[in-house]
């Protein structure tokens, strides 16, 4: 049980885990702080918050646990101001997609990473924003992973971890690298090409006609391109090594089936397609 | 309504349009043709044939209306084993995903397009494939896109329009070229890029990894690479130009975003991501 729970940046993402967390009886008070005051309002009305403060300082005041839920690029300027105001016990955990940028965020804006921080990044989340989108079932058996440094407090993870439990995820933990290595591949580089194709195809000519018919299989396919420009643009930007290495690898097996494609290649073509329906079944299991 | 409707390839597609016709009691009898004889027999325990006829003259004789619902690849064989027991009345009409290449088929199997020959194609499917996938509502406000030639009897394509109308689907007509090059950009496309990224993604050492911790966001960017690889095979070869022209294209885009999330350039990525969102927000609705 966490007395007084502070979420700073209360959307989709903090105001799930609040909502979630609330719903558990797992919190005594939850305060919320955002530079929207509007969405903050918003978050106290749903009652997703008990308590809204825009100053910072008395938002973290006797805070057990601060959740940063801001955008990867925001979340240096928050650890600066939040720096000042911070109590030696206080466990801190964070919710970015990029796990190398946020720690040396950290590292940057504490002088270094503090015993307490706890990295973190919960696996979920739709390509909608906002409080209004938030509700408690959103972590219900996804993953969250939590990239501890080798000085990190092991009982500031366990209580981040058991908050992320209850909420219903299971949690795993992995070094820094690694995560921002496999979400690259899993969920940076195909946001990046499904964001380059819905425009492309937007500056084509017949763009109106070829969104017309377009049919199911795409819909999925670029459902993600409606997610947030300004957190994707943050992620490209904070995950930049992982991202282009996994983009080159793409790159260039896209122009091997490329030329398969113009050469008429169809036993490449086959064998590529196969090993990937493979793939792909296997991992809908 | 159809007396007589032979359908060649009682797959999901074929399939579809047998039993949408049959609830509707559009047609009077149905009969099937195709090389695999257990689907043929499934076809018929389900009710989505009246005959099956693993002999192609016996199928045709006496059809009213011939639905050839065979991969693209497989098309010209069909044309040039159906040409010798073909009637001079009877309609025929197919549900490839190419046009281009299928009246291309037709020509050199048949000598000349016939004019009861309505090239078409229903923009629908799911990544199942197989009779026992098919289902009476596939086309229920779905498009279908007739690709009529200058010489094609106008009353053919009335019934063949009818026929898709009865299954629920809005018909439109198009020229056979730009038929291609939309589809090569909406539907071609896609499959190409979702079939390469689980490729790549199956390919590295971390692979197992990788589909462990993919979200909801990667299952439908890459629910497509679970289709066909046979049929996106022939499609690939069939529809060449269209598909490299609008690859091309996107490739060049691609590297864009990849020099700007190089170099940092935030406000490169801000603008396409944005646009791209603008465009699949708009094409939601």
């Amino acid at each position: 049980m966490v007395q007084r729970l502070c979420i700073i940046g209360v959307g989709l993402i903090g105001g799930s885990l609040a909502r979630a967390l609330k719903t558990a009886g797992a919190v005594g008070e939850v305060i919320g702080h955002g530079r929207d005051t509007a969405q903050l309002q918003l978050a106290l009305e749903l009652g997703v918050i008990d308590r809204a403060e825009t100053d910072l300082a008395a938002a973290l005041r006797g805070a057990d646990v601060v959740v940063v839920a801001v955008p990867v690029g925001a979340m240096e300027g928050v650890f600066r101001a939040m720096a000042p105001h911070l109590g030696d016990d206080t466990i801190v955990t964070d919710v970015g997609s990029t796990k190398g940028s946020v720690v040396a965020a950290a590292e940057r804006a504490f002088g270094a990473v503090p015993p307490r921080f706890v990295p973190g990044h919960p696996i979920a989340g739709t390509e909608r924003s906002g409080v209004a989108a938030s509700f408690a079932e959103l972590y219900h058996k996804r993953r969250v992973i939590l990239t501890p440094l080798p000085h990190t407090d092991a009982a500031a993870v366990a209580t981040v971890r058991g908050l992320w439990q209850t909420a219903g995820a299971e949690v795993v933990e992995m070094e820094v690298q690694h995560h921002d290595e496999v979400l690259a591949a899993t969920s940076h580089l195909p946001h990046v090409l499904a964001y380059t194709l819905v425009d492309t195809l937007a500056r084509m000519e017949e763009h109106t006609e070829i969104f017309r018919f377009a049919a199911g299989g795409f819909r999925d396919f670029t459902r993600i391109a409606s997610s947030d420009p300004r957190m994707w643009h943050d992620i490209c930007l904070a995950n930049r090594d992982a991202i282009l290495k996994v983009l080159d690898r793409y790159s260039a097996d896209l122009a091997a089936v490329r030329s398969a494609v113009e050469h008429g290649d169809g036993a490449r073509l086959l064998h590529t397609f196969g090993r990937a329906k493979k793939a792909r079944d296997e991992f809908k299991q």
